[in-house]
C-alpha cells in the first residue's frame, strides 16, 4: 500500500472555507449533500482506516477521504495514518480540529468517512439470515447501541426507515464504538418497501413489542425442542421459528412500533421483564432479541 | 401524605452556600460526605419520588431530600413534587439551578438523594438468586447501562468493587434512566469479601470473561435440557448450572477480570461473538449474561 499523503503545511486558520466543510458534516443536510460523515478520536479513526483497507483489498471503493490530526495526535498515536492506501493526512492545529470537529475532546484526530450506498435489494439478498430495523428510533446513543448489538450478533445489515435518526449522525457514530463500518447500513427506506423486501427474500417480520402476546423465552423454548429432538411437542405451534430467517422490527422509543407497523409484521414478540422495570430500554431489548436469534441460527446450524 | 413544604421564597443567588453545598454532590467526595448524590430532570427526580413513597410506605427512611425545580418546570410537570410525603421543594431561578446541576440541561428540576447503604450480608441473605458484580468498571455510562440490565433482568442486587466508578456519579445515574432507585447497592467491598460472602450464600461465582472456556450458549443448551427432562444427557458435565444462583462478575473495560478473581471465581463463561466484531461492549455481554440467567431461573420454577 501507499504511504499517506503528507505534503500539505500545518492548516492553522479555523475559519478557512476548507474547515468550514468538514464542520458541516456535523449537519444532516452537509452529510447528505456530500454522502459522508466524520468519524472522531483514535478508535473510530483506527476502525475506519481498517475498514478502509479491507474494502480496497476487496476490490471495491476506499471508506476513509481525509484525516485530520494534530502533530501531537500523530506522536500519540503511531499506528494511526500510517502506511495506509491513498488516505490524505492533513495535519491540523488545536483550534482548527476543534472547529471541525463535533465533539467536544475528539482527541486530536478526526477522519471524513464515505458512506456506502446499500440498497434493500443488496440487503435481502440470497442466505440473508438476519437484519436489524430501526423504525423512527430517535435517540442517537439508541440507534448506535442497536446497531453495535447487531455487529455482535452477526447481523447481516441494519436498516433504518424514514423518520429515524441520522445513524451518521457523530453521537450515534460515538457510541457505535466503530461497529458503523462493520454492518451494510440501509436508510431512509419506507416500512412498506421493507418488508416488501423481506417477504420476497422469505425473511420474517418479528416485531419487538412490550405488548406483544408472543414471549421470547418461549420461543427459544421451542427452538431448542426442535434442536434437541422433542420436535413432536411444539409440532402443532403457529409461533414463528427463532432459526428461521428473521427481521428484527424495533421501534421508536416514545410510542414502540405503530400499529400498521405491527399489523404488517404479524409476530408480535415480547422481551420478559423479569424484574420491576416497567419497560426495557430499545437497546438492551434489542440485544436481547438479535442474540435470541443468533443463537437460534448458530445452533441449529451444526457447520458454524 | 403530607403536602410538600413549601413556604420559602425562590433562591436567586447563584453564589450563595447553599447552592454550592447541593453542587459539591458532583464530586465523589461530595456525595460521600453527605452520602447524598443528584437526580436530574423530570423522569429521574419522577422515579425517585416514587421510590420515595414506597419505602415511606414500607416504614423505611426516605429517599429524596430536596426537590429544587424553576417555577417553569413545575408548571410544565405538575405531576412532580406534589401530595409527596416529606418532600422539601424549593423554588429556584435558572441560574441557580444551572450551579446546582452537573448536566448541561437539567429540565428545570433536580433532586437531593439519600443513598441507601447495604451490606454484602444484606445481599446475600435467604432466597438470593441474581447478583450483577462490577470490577473496577471504570466508565459511568457502561456502570448505568450494567445496573440498567440488572434491574431488567431481576436481579436481587448490584455490587461494585472498590476501584470502581461511582455508581452516584451524574453520568451515570443518568444513564440508569432511574433504575438506580430500585436495586438494593452495595459500592467500595473488596473481590475477596464479596467472593467470601457469595460462597458463604452458597451462590456460585460467573466470570464473564471473553477468554472464557465455558460457552454461555452451552450453559443455556445444558439448563434447557435439564428443564425438558433430557437431564441423562447432561448429568456428567462440570459445567456451571445457569438456574443456580449466580453472581456474575465483570470486569475493566480495558483489562477485563483479573488473574485472580478469576481463580477465585472458578467458572470463566464467554458470550460467543457472533459477528465480526472483536469484543463486546461490557454492556452488552452484561444484558446477554444477566438475562441467561434469569431465564433459566424463571423457567425452572413454575411457580413465577
Amino acid at each position: 500500500m501507499n504511504a499517506v499523503h503528507h505534503t500539505e503545511a500545518e492548516m492553522t486558520n479555523p475559519r478557512a472555507e476548507r474547515v468550514r466543510d468538514v464542520a458541516r458534516l456535523a449537519t444532516r443536510s452537509g452529510r447528505s449533500k456530500r454522502a459522508a460523515f466524520l468519524a472522531e478520536g483514535p478508535q473510530a479513526v483506527r476502525e475506519a482506516l481498517q475498514r478502509h483497507d479491507t474494502a480496497l483489498a476487496d476490490g471495491g471503493g476506499g471508506i476513509v477521504q481525509e484525516v485530520f490530526a494534530t502533530v501531537e495526535a500523530l506522536e500519540r498515536h503511531p499506528d494511526l495514518g500510517l502506511s495506509r492506501g491513498q488516505v490524505r493526512l492533513r495535519t491540523v492545529g488545536a483550534e482548527v480540529l476543534a472547529a471541525m470537529a463535533d465533539t467536544v475532546s475528539p482527541q486530536g484526530i478526526i477522519a471524513v468517512c464515505r458512506m456506502v450506498p446499500h440498497s434493500l435489494e443488496d440487503v435481502f439478498g440470497a442466505g440473508v439470515q438476519l437484519v436489524a430495523v430501526m423504525c423512527r428510533v430517535q435517540d442517537p446513543g439508541n440507534a448506535g447501541t442497536i446497531l453495535r448489538a447487531a455487529v455482535a450478533a452477526g447481523a447481516d445489515a441494519v436498516v433504518l426507515t424514514e423518520g429515524s435518526v441520522d445513524i451518521y449522525n457523530p453521537k450515534a457514530v460515538r457510541s457505535t464504538v466503530g461497529s458503523i463500518f462493520q454492518v451494510p447500513i440501509v436508510t431512509g427506506v419506507s416500512f412498506d418497501s421493507l418488508a416488501v423486501a423481506a417477504r420476497a427474500a422469505g425473511v420474517q417480520l418479528l416485531a419487538a413489542d412490550g405488548y406483544g402476546t408472543t414471549d421470547l423465552d418461549i420461543l427459544q423454548d421451542e427452538s431448542t425442542m426442535r434442536r434437541l429432538g422433542s420436535a413432536s411437542e411444539v409440532e402443532n405451534s403457529s409461533n414463528p421459528r427463532l432459526e428461521d430467517p428473521s427481521a428484527w422490527l424495533f421501534g421508536n422509543e416514545a410510542q414502540g412500533l405503530d400499529d400498521q407497523e405491527l399489523a404488517i409484521a404479524g409476530h408480535r414478540v415480547a422481551v420478559p421483564l423479569y424484574g420491576v422495570a416497567e419497560s426495557l430500554n430499545v437497546g438492551t431489548a434489542a440485544t436481547v432479541c438479535l442474540y435470541a436469534s443468533a443463537r437460534a441460527h448458530r445452533r441449529s446450524d451444526p457447520s458454524s
